[in-house]
């Protein structure tokens, strides 16, 4: 496993100072995915989701171009095995500010790329499914980030220090009227009978692309996909249930609290459409 | 106006990088605080909220000390006259990680002093009062994170965005149940008669110093202290409102939306309170 490395702006020399919106106020959106042989996977899903972001909360955001020849110099040349894996952050801030909340009249968004080791994935978790906990600490609304994967994450930072156990994978979220929302690091999915349910995102959590990847393709496993709201009861009776993010793509959830499932196939499906469609651009 | 010096870590030569999970997270907090002849006001106080606030998150505090030499190095010798004032802002970061919510298992916080001119108050506002807008952003309601200056302040930058008229002094916020609950930069309080009330924030706001203040010398002004739930009907109904921080002290509202008061003496009372029992540590 090396260590990060980082390109800001376009350079390896720069820095990030204490004056940037980003670091004062987590004013700016962020994205990780995975690259292969140094391209990204899923790109045009990723930038799209990035310029959304960026609007949500008034950002101008740096261009495509930009972005790949940061990928560039970051990774290509080092990363010539086009089978290498490893996962690219971008971080885009509103860029600096002297002080107080309202953005400078003219502002240059700070633009970050930052290269690390794939986490080393159990390749039992395809084969046992993983483990969940239920996080105390409740998503709080505002309609107006909600889906968005902003800078403001102390919410999962305070669920994820709940549990140090590793055998657990991650925390299931609940919003403060005790419906299910997200995981700490993933989007949730439940299945029961020939309806794949997740949750509504409108007033919280991180509407990722890989869930809407699982959206997309969900009709040909036969499944009818439902936006909705639903409780930590209704997981629990669920017939099946599922996590989902860019790294790992899916896996299933076969233990959370007392309750167990039995391992089945749909998780590895949806994994396995999912790698066949991606595009490594 | 000059433009902002910091030190990070003790030295001039330290830098933030896109590691620091004050820049990945917001996971950290900060403080904003009057500095004169180089030494901060009310810095008992000050440092005692930074502490609190640090716990709240599971950060533990750098040592008084060790901002006391940061302070020393970054305004007291450029600033040898007695009575000049500036801005310190103090931030604590939860320091650097490599990727993934969980805090590593060893962590050592980031600590930064910036120094910034301070704004230039009009002399008017405490002749002639404040205005204020009522912003459309609500407060999400996060009774973990709820009084605590920390560094996920994404609500006040896009509320702060919603006015660029200079005549507004500042925004009333409200939460999701369209309380009162501060203002982007400021607290609030509101005198109907004898009583003199601020909004309860158990469930989201900052807890400011200089609220606590106040609250601390009302009796002396002959006016019971109340800590409570308001609407923003209440306000525009009260005999006098006020705003405070620890940069301005105390301001009167006098207009807000088309509600306007008369100028009284409360604002400016607590303000020459505040500044005669204010320790220049």
């Amino acid at each position: 496993m090396s260590a990060p490395t980082y390109i800001i702006n376009g350079s390896f020399n720069h820095h990030i100072t204490p004056l940037d919106r980003g670091f004062s106020y987590g004013d700016g959106v962020f994205r990780t995915m995975k690259m292969r042989g140094g391209l990204p996977l899923n790109w045009p899903l990723h930038y799209q989701k990035l310029v959304a972001d960026c609007a949500a909360i008034g950002i101008v955001c740096p261009s495509a171009e930009l972005l790949m020849r940061d990928f560039e110099q970051l990774f290509t040349l080092q990363d010539a095995d086009k089978q290498a894996e490893n996962v690219a952050k971008i971080v885009i801030t509103r860029g600096e500010g002297e002080r107080g909340y309202q953005p400078p009249a003219v502002t240059s968004p700070t633009r970050v790329v930052i290269k690390t080791s794939l986490p080393q994935y159990l390749a039992m978790y395809d084969e046992a499914g993983v483990t969940l906990t239920l996080c105390q600490t409740r998503l709080s609304a505002q309609g107006k980030l909600a889906g968005v994967k902003h800078l403001n994450r102390l919410e999962n930072v305070l669920a994820r220090m709940e549990w140090r156990d590793e055998a657990i994978f991650d925390g299931l979220l609940l919003d403060q009227h005790h419906h299910v929302i997200e995981c700490t690091m993933s989007n949730v999915f439940m299945r029961v009978g020939n309806t794949l349910f997740t949750p509504d995102l409108s007033q919280c959590g991180v509407a990722g692309v890989t869930r809407q990847c699982v959206l997309n393709v969900a009709h040909v496993l036969n499944l009818k996909p439902e936006i909705t709201t639903f409780t930590f009861e209704d997981v629990l009776k669920a017939d099946e249930v599922m996590i989902c993010n860019s790294l790992f793509g899916c896996y299933q959830v076969t233990r959370m609290l007392d309750q167990t499932w039995p391992m089945q196939s749909m998780a590895r499906s949806f994994k396995q459409l999912l790698a066949e469609q991606s595009v490594n651009a």
